[in-house]
């Protein structure tokens, strides 16, 4: 038997005992639901507000800004399902590297007939020069992610958004919603909403310690309307009953990742550093600049992904050949690195390691040891 | 200053301790994304499994036809939403009693070209004539709620889905998809979902002593499709990293709660019709037949409900003057007796008092007594 160690955590991480603390005495202490009326229910309301406001000033950003969700993927599809309100189709302007809860709208816009373009990213970051000939008079949003979750690139939004605004201008003034998927960046790097100029943003706590099943939606575009406003919950952008131990759970998790961002950012940084010099001779797939420390991603190439990941499973090592969620549908993570221009025998031999404050140095160690020798035992 | 006495459980319910130990033990122990291929993440899905293997037997239905939610918001959502892919407009039948989740997609579905009817439920109950008068070549969903969570009136989906399925015969076998939303329903009553006959049914774990945040669909429609497929998760049904201890504590809690069942249903039988007794010289708004006890509705005209139950507030009781949705979404509660053919005046007064197996008689007694000497006090 190895010790286990775990080097999965752009697909989820562990929830933190402070945030597990706080999942518990909040479910025992805030048993009205915060949309009835009595005691119970109100108190209910007032904590769901406070913890709004608390997050709101880490993101700073407003608390009118601020909509919980079950997780990333309802905060996007809230943003792409957006557009079937529409009574005129447009054009749909999307990267060829988001994660599958965007892409995978594609489908149904197209269907509804919507044009859909896709944006390549060579070397893992989507130009704008790009962004710049896809735009049409027809297009009615832009979705593009912040950080990359198969190999870590941070696109430069705050540019890419730029282009759109400049867009915008030629075009007649009409407003482009711009979306971007943050959930490999919260509680990781810094970055401000507002000066990426965003009108809206997707998260998901369980990317940062904190609890599965639920996100959050920043939300500057008032205008925007979800298919229902079902109970009426959160300003009718989504509803059914706040789930308020898992969002002061996800308060708690974000404070704690905000407190020592720096810090964590500096040790993951130097796994990071290490890990890249002791596996040099591999081909890196994630860029060496302007990318976020948290994920690394490399080729073992002529082995294939699926082949070698087992095998440091079977050594105790908890790696992706792509993003989680691309296990499920098919090889989308290999699809993502031939939209950055990697050639497909890199692509097919790609192993995803993501780090959080949790990883030691000595776990890295350990892992640099068993890829290296793994791979001369069988290349 | 009053003992805090709870009588809004049809709204939310406490979570059970071994539910919340549950979500702890979970939280901690499966730390992989069940989608991730390595051992953590394969533990994860194992587990995930014997969590929906717990729960289909517990409904007497196949493992594959269960589809984890965030809730019955979502779980009401994937159905009606999935009309959105027909090329086609057609027609939905909904009642007039409907919670927001399910009736206010009706919007939506009337600004895409849909047509909608509203069925009323004179005295509590969806009649079959009446479905049957609605029901068009046109029809393509039929849903209808099995327990009002206003009155508790339970309704007689058997019948109801039997109706269309002799309307289908008649209309040439085309299939109508029938919903049923089962919120109310699901820890409380015995029922079969097979002898319904429904295509689906909507859950919700914080209604039975289980998680805010976590729901169940069940589907017995292979046809049936969410508008994105997103991670593919949930047989790409229900995209979004699983929340694993959260389905977890739900299964603790619905298990909990059929193992209780009948002796909870007699205990709340017993309070139910203790307060029916003692509150006799009101006019009583949930059926006395076909109802379940966890609900009970009365009305205290003259005097208005949000009055009433803020003077019961502040002696400590938790009441709810509808449903704790309609606070927020203007009276719906309100909406939903007139749809019963209750007199406005009947509707604008109404109590609902709403019971779990943590309810006293003691409790009930003390509850009894203020509504009496308030009213005596006020009317």
């Amino acid at each position: 038997m190895y010790e286990l160690r775990y080097f999965d955590n752009a697909a989820t991480t562990v929830m933190s005992e402070s945030s597990l603390r706080t999942y518990q005495e909040v479910a025992s202490a805030y048993i009205g639901n915060p949309s009835a009326l009595h005691q119970k229910g109100l108190e209910a309301k007032a904590y769901l507000q406070q913890n709004r406001a608390r997050v709101a000033s880490l993101l700073q950003i407003g608390e009118g800004q601020l909509i919980f969700t079950s997780g990333a993927t309802e905060a996007n599809a809230i943003v792409l399902e957006s557009l079937i309100w529409r009574q005129q189709k447009g054009h749909v302007i999307l990267s060829a590297i988001e994660h599958p809860s965007v892409s995978e709208f594609a489908r149904l816009l197209k269907h509804l007939g919507w044009s859909v373009s896709f944006l390549n990213a060579p070397g893992g970051f989507i130009r704008c020069e790009d962004l710049q000939k896809a735009l049409t008079k027809q297009t009615r949003l832009v979705s593009l992610m912040l950080v990359n979750n198969v190999v870590g690139s941070i696109q430069d939004i705050r540019s890419l958004v730029r282009t759109v605004r400049e867009f915008e201008k030629q075009a007649g003034g009409r407003h482009i919603h711009f979306h971007t998927d943050a959930t490999q960046a919260l509680g990781k790097i810094r970055f401000s909403l507002s000066e990426l100029g965003v009108d809206s943003a997707a998260f998901s706590a369980h990317k940062f310690h904190g609890p599965r099943g639920v996100g959050m939606l920043y939300n500057a575009n008032p205008a925007l309307e979800n298919l229902s406003r079902a109970g009426d919950q959160e300003g009718g952008l989504r509803g059914g009953t706040e789930n308020l131990a898992g969002i002061a759970a996800m308060t708690t998790a974000l404070e704690e990742a905000y407190a020592s961002l720096d810090r964590n950012l500096g040790q993951v940084g130097e796994i990071n550093a290490y890990l890249r010099e002791r596996l040099g001779s591999f081909t890196i797939l994630s860029p060496s600049q302007s990318c976020s420390p948290y994920i690394l991603n490399l080729s073992v190439k002529p082995l294939p992904s699926e082949v070698f990941t087992r095998m440091l499973y079977d050594r105790g090592f908890c790696v992706s050949s792509g993003s989680a969620c691309s296990n499920n549908a098919k090889q989308k993570g290999e699809g993502v690195l031939t939209a950055m221009h990697y050639h497909s025998e890199l692509a097919k031999s790609s192993l995803r390691l993501s780090f959080s404050n949790d990883t030691t140095l000595s776990d890295a160690e350990a892992l640099a040891d068993a890829i290296i020798s793994l791979y001369q035992e069988h290349a």
